[in-house]
């Protein structure tokens, strides 16, 4: 996608070294992180620097090739066998990073050469594939609907296009006249920052909602349908995605409003049957007690937003039982949610 | 209740002036507002300086005292009209701040002084009533409960005890052991600044979650049931509150959690028939796109939280239809929600 005019992915690799969009610095601040190390673009992952399904996913592939460059001889095979260890460990949640881990690895047993095209390719198919899932997606948005998002989903969240937010691309530029409830996305407000940041940029209507916001708009008739997307899918449909998309399809329910989850298929994880297996990444408190912004004299500021006497509670994600999803929007097309085994096919 | 160990209410009168707890400034620091006329306590209603239906109320009901001193001889009628309109005009949603006008109003057609007797009578009955609803729901909490609660209907919300938080109260004096879900409550952050701030006060097991953590917590297991305050109750017993408590009310019905709403019979506004004629008040987006709070240096300082290019709503109620309300509490009794004309006795 671009930004002043140039286009960009949010992660790639260049010899030994992996760029990425700096995403904390977003929206206020338009900057290329730099990671020379696999133990740096770990750091990048863990830091949230690259967040979202499909751009951790490109970026642990690409820090498994790091670490191929960087195995020393004669040991190879632990180096290796460690340094996948630690890339997993950066975000539990994420389906994505496994997925990219495990086939560089595979890769790297041929050869580091090997392992960088195997990790260019996963980049490359993620781009593809929600390229294919706003295809399929723009046919479920008619001209004046409004649609209500959660967290960002966006090309920010992948390596370009995007998962949720691509159908509504190929929608604006089919000159559809839509309207974005972007749900503001606390604790860390990657609805407000991101997805409000890349409408924007495209010049598509949208408003910032509070969380709390979302069922009030369905109630009223204003939102149509709702799309989000996912970070990890169990075998039988139930979805691991930003803490708070379990309440939006609940409210989508009782509404009978349309509740899609748009992602790969890469996302769907077949060891994973059903969601008791996928563990919810707990993270600090303190992304909920402060927030980080920008003053009115432009200078970066982090401040306490609770009572200082009290601690929080931080899940990063939760799980949308299958029954509460209308239907995947993939890239190999749109699968209700009874008939996502025929994915596998 | 006690601050530092010395009973406060949250707003009271001496003379011609009005005494109240400046919420805008807590957590962070406790403050006691004076206004000396009526104008200024109707800013102190509109920028909440004073917030929280009851407490509204009652700084409403002393407005109207204040305006019948301020009455110029001669044109008294007028300028109480007027002054009644001002102060109407303030916080459009509220149900007892109406309810308290025009009782002071009637009263005041008597004598100054029997406005005055009527306005401290409001506070009183405020008080007395969120005490009785305390009594009436800590039979419904159980040893061991998980409560979530939205927003701030605690005893600030209220002239003393509260309404939501008064059961609270209520079962921890008795030794309960019980956990507080504190829905932070966006864009003001009632819940993790005021409630919180209350429960932290009092000495209760509790912590802050992002508003979109509730459903998740229920779907776990952790959440027994849920007390609410209300802004204003038709007479079918749709219920105006909080935004987001909507949300809450659709979870807490999809995984079987009685969801009660705890109001003063005040609240209860008979000349609404349903939902649709109750306003909702829209405030300025700068409070969605903006965040007040502490810097580590202890100053305070306002920052951008969101993407600067974009715009917010912010609608400061919602509407929550009786059938996802499964009883309300009130200073009459515990009252199922299909026979709440019950209370009009």
């Amino acid at each position: 996608m671009k930004v002043n005019g140039k286009d960009y992915r949010t992660v790639w690799m260049e010899g030994s070294s992996v760029f990425t969009i700096e995403q904390n610095l977003l929206p206020f601040e338009f900057r290329i992180f730099v990671s020379g190390s696999y133990t740096e673009t770990c750091r990048a992952i863990r830091t949230m620097i690259i967040r979202g399904a499909g751009a951790i996913g490109a970026a642990a592939g690409y820090a498994m090739a790091q670490a191929c460059l960087e195995a020393p001889a004669g040991r190879e095979e632990s180096f290796l066998f460690n340094a996948r260890r630690e890339i997993e460990s950066t975000r539990p949640t994420a389906r994505n990073l496994f997925y990219a881990v495990e086939r560089v690895f595979e890769a790297a047993k041929v050869s580091a050469e090997q392992a960088i095209t195997e990790a260019q390719a996963i980049a490359d198919e993620d781009a593809m594939a929600s390229q294919k899932i706003g295809e399929f997606g723009k046919e479920l948005i008619r001209d004046g609907y409004g649609i209500a998002t959660h967290c960002n989903a966006g090309w920010l969240a992948f390596v370009d296009y995007g998962t949720a937010l691509s159908p509504i691309y190929m929608s604006h530029k089919e000159g559809k006249n839509i309207f974005i409830y972007v749900d503001e996305t606390r604790p860390r407000g990657q609805g407000a920052r991101l997805t409000a940041w890349e409408l924007h940029n495209a010049g598509i209507p949208h408003a910032i909602i509070p969380d709390n916001a979302t069922a009030w708009y369905m109630s009223q008739g204003k939102i149509n349908l709702m799309i989000v997307g996912a970070d990890r899918i169990a075998a039988n449909g139930d979805t691991a995605n930003k803490i708070g998309t379990l309440e939006k399809a609940i409210a989508a329910k009782y509404y009978n409003i349309p509740f899609y989850v748009a992602a790969p298929t890469s996302t769907i994880d077949f060891n994973c049957p059903d969601s008791s297996d996928i563990v919810i990444e707990e993270r600090s408190q303190d992304e909920v007690l402060y927030q980080d912004g920008m003053t009115k004299e432009g200078i970066k500021e982090r401040i306490l937003v609770c009572s200082p006497g009290s601690g929080a509670l931080n899940p990063a994600f939760d799980i949308t039982p299958v029954e509460l999803i209308t239907a995947f929007i993939t890239e190999k097309g749109i699968v209700r949610s009874n008939d996502l085994s025929l994915v596998i096919g």
